[in-house]
């Protein structure tokens, strides 16, 4: 286990002193501690990546000439526009992306915060070579007709490993999105059974879905929140609300959203305001589901809203959340799909809300690769074929998600994620030009004055060798991936103090 | 080219004689033909698989004990009700499927219509071997922001070269229902940038859209058919007519939806019935477009309803259908996800309709692995991220539709297709206890007197060794691979006669 390798240096939490504070500056002046031993010579914590690059190098601006030859190229089949730069994955390693220039560049953006356990990591490589993966990636199972035989043993590396305290099932998709719907699905079909308090359907109900009127196609409601981000498909765009360019001229239904809470920082300095709005959000709740007219068969939350603006709420408020819907009967959902397998210092970030009983069901996608939601055997569909699809999951997907599991375990991920999130949080709090630091483990944003400046210093960052993206309306966000280390943290403090000047 | 190596007797409706005809028969009655030399001493073609099994072998009842015990692990976990038995992937090889207990059984459902060219395929297998699979395998790509290297080649390579004619543009997304999704909403955008008639969204569209409400979050519908099957998210569910218990309790969409002809078999002696009810079908569609008081952005059709029964309709029908939309500037949707990549003889189905110009968008899904939409550049969305999510599809799978695009060329698969299709066609219409015999390609169907004798077929053929599938309220389908050849058909004809006493 590396835990026991690791120096205070590297905890600061637990036992930052003077000292050592002044050793993480010195550090950061000079750009990144070696991996092994640190400037003031106190034990560094050993590199996950001994052979990835030391730090950026940059040749070309970004997008450099190659970038724009292949995505010129490439416009004439798919719209190009919102790509940064082509990668060459062969050349990237660990923490950093190379492109297609050349460029090498510290990913802590990570493909929309979906890669894991770094570039090429050893545990993917290693496991595409297992006769079983080949088996896997030659021969495409429908899952819901024919599992394949190592379908059984993925479920129980990957998914229920990790599964949330008290939550027995999983169903597998292939996107966020995907779960997302099945969720929502899963809590209408639970609603209407209850309401119905028989297993059978009536005729009516039979015939009128296959025209889409009620009462078998019935109008009930998902609750949501005001800048939530749920996916883009026509359910879970519908409760989306994070970009009006998101949900413009695409139809949808007729769901309510109650106003998420908006916290002021410092937190310290805004206590009462914060525990005011947090508690105007929950009588908000209570009242849409009170008052609606349509049955409101599940709420769905983000333990941090990503796309939204990397807005965050206390435990307390997630657990009276919950609380409220346990009162209505309306399922709680938790959406951690950006969340969740480890940003947060945790596995799953609603860990830690400290709630008393389970979430109804949990979403997940890309960190863990495969897709899907847990839940539990009472919310199973009375018949077979209600859930299903084609493919239902990908068993490629999933034993890759069985590695990653394993890996942060070996690795003690969860633990460095931590660590480093507390030191960077810190450290970003002491810079100027930038506020409203917000963070749990890595999951770190901060904003800038307005849309423009965020968005010329993520430009500014990626010129100098520090990929990152923005979120909200002038939000940075970091989602570097769970193999980011106090090193890597230092060269990124080190470049944006570079950029902010 | 394999084609110069077929006998005569592989193509029966050019060459068909009494003489071939009878040498079929004696090779149906003896079960199956040599693989390399049929019985009356005839060339036959190369089997594709020269390495697997010469005929079913079962060693138990299915499910066996194996997979009950299996199952009753995974039960725990996931829903295992429609599951038909668990498959050893390694042990299976071209156009046969073995189960956990060690039964080898002809796979003519091939997971539900998604294997394109047998199990543990060389072409699959040898491209597992490829760095580039490998990188691409290990480092996931977010492609709207970091496209890999690749993908490019990819594109080309898979997606457009066999692009339906006409259409320059490709759209990837990771399952059939979101590829369904995201052309409806292309639909939508289009439609509703057409009626706004500028570049740029008023305020109060931004602004209402975030509460789900008109102008923003317009009230526009998509038009789909009875019987239809288009998926389960919430809007390819409302599209979807094919069976109440997928969409009963769960919310739709007020979209309409017209009646698809039900034709009577045989063909010839249905005639003047047959246009009868094609044109009320397309009077039927006319007077929904004219007179829906929402507008209607897309029409989607399937070349054959396959889950809704295997319902076909004439090419000219399809032709009136297009124009139809276009006299209405309504976008004219092919759903190929089933039909798609061979199964009917083209490459696309909707090839045998001799439509004078592309359908406005062919979505895609199953065989090729990798899902999407194909679509033209003038229907690009006028700003970027509007189509948009985190992968936007999967380049591991975009390199198996590239392998799967070479070996149809490489071995003429689609040739074979038309051959064993046409032959397997016409042996089925002479038996008896079936009725209804349609096909195009090898994507046959037939029909059973009700449910129940349906259901005891394919529960029977398959303890004879032959797995196969239902679809629609009485109808068997077939949807063996591509790879599926004369002594194969053999065989399943041979034990359908079994099964039928």
């Amino acid at each position: 286990m590396l835990t026991a390798k690791l120096s205070p240096v590297v905890r600061p939490r637990l036992t930052r002193t003077v000292a050592a504070a002044a050793a993480m500056t010195t550090a950061r002046r000079r750009g990144f501690a070696s991996p092994a031993v640190s400037s003031t010579g106190l034990d560094a914590p050993e590199p996950y990546f001994p052979d990835e690059p030391r730090r950026p190098h940059m040749v070309t601006s970004v997008p450099g000439p190659e970038t724009k030859q292949m995505l010129e190229r490439l416009d004439k089949y798919q719209d190009t526009r919102s790509v940064f730069f082509v990668a060459d994955f062969e050349k990237s390693k660990g923490n950093y992306i190379v492109d297609a220039d050349g460029n090498t560049m510290l990913d802590v953006f990570a493909q929309i915060a979906s890669m894991p356990i770094g570039y090429n990591s050893p545990a993917f490589l290693n496991l595409a070579k297992e006769p079983a993966f080949q088996t896997a990636l030659a021969n495409r199972a429908a899952l819901g007709v024919n599992p394949n035989k190592d379908w059984i043993q993925s479920v129980e590396n990957a998914f229920m490993r990790v599964a949330p305290k008290g939550m027995d099932n999983v169903f597998t998709v292939m996107c966020g999105s995907c779960a997302n719907e099945n969720a929502f699905k899963t809590a209408f079909m639970y609603n209407a059974s209850k309401r119905r308090g028989s297993a059978t359907f009536s005729p009516e109900e039979l015939s009128s879905c296959m025209s889409n009127q009620a009462p078998g196609s019935p109008d009930m409601a998902i609750l949501s929140f005001t800048q939530a981000f749920h996916g883009r498909l026509f359910g879970s765009l519908t409760a989306t609300g994070s970009k009006a360019l998101h949900k413009v001229d695409i139809p949808a239904f007729d769901w309510p959203k109650a106003v998420f809470p908006k916290r002021k920082y410092p937190l310290h300095e805004n206590e009462a305001y914060n525990a005011q709005v947090e508690q105007a959000s929950l009588q908000n709740v209570e009242e849409i589901i009170t008052t609606s007219k349509k049955p409101i068969a599940g709420l769905i939350v983000e333990p941090i809203q990503a796309e939204g603006g990397d807005n965050h709420a206390s435990p307390a408020y997630f657990r009276q959340l919950q609380k409220i819907c346990q009162k209505h009967d309306v399922l709680f959902i938790v959406d951690e799909v950006q969340t969740g397998v480890g940003a947060t210092g945790t596995f799953w970030a609603h860990e830690a809300w400290g709630l008393p009983t389970s979430p109804d069901m949990v979403t997940f996608s890309k960190k863990f690769q495969a897709a899907g939601f847990y839940t539990s055997s009472r919310l199973r569909p009375s018949q077979p074929y209600r859930l299903y699809n084609t493919w239902m999951g990908d068993p490629v997907r999933a034993m890759q998600a069985a590695a990653i599991v394993k890996e942060i375990e070996d690795k003690n991920l969860l633990q460095n994620v931590r660590q480093v999130g507390s030191y960077l949080t810190q450290e970003l709090e002491s810079l100027q030009k930038i506020k409203g630091v917000r963070g749990q483990g890595t999951m770190i944003a901060f904003d800038l004055d307005n849309a423009q400046k965020r968005d010329k210093l993520v430009h500014d960052m990626r010129q100098l060798g520090v990929n990152m993206g923005g979120c909200g309306e002038h939000t940075v966000r970091l989602r570097p991936m769970l193999t980011f280390q106090k090193h890597h943290a230092d060269i990124l403090l080190e470049t944006l103090n570079a950029a902010l000047q």
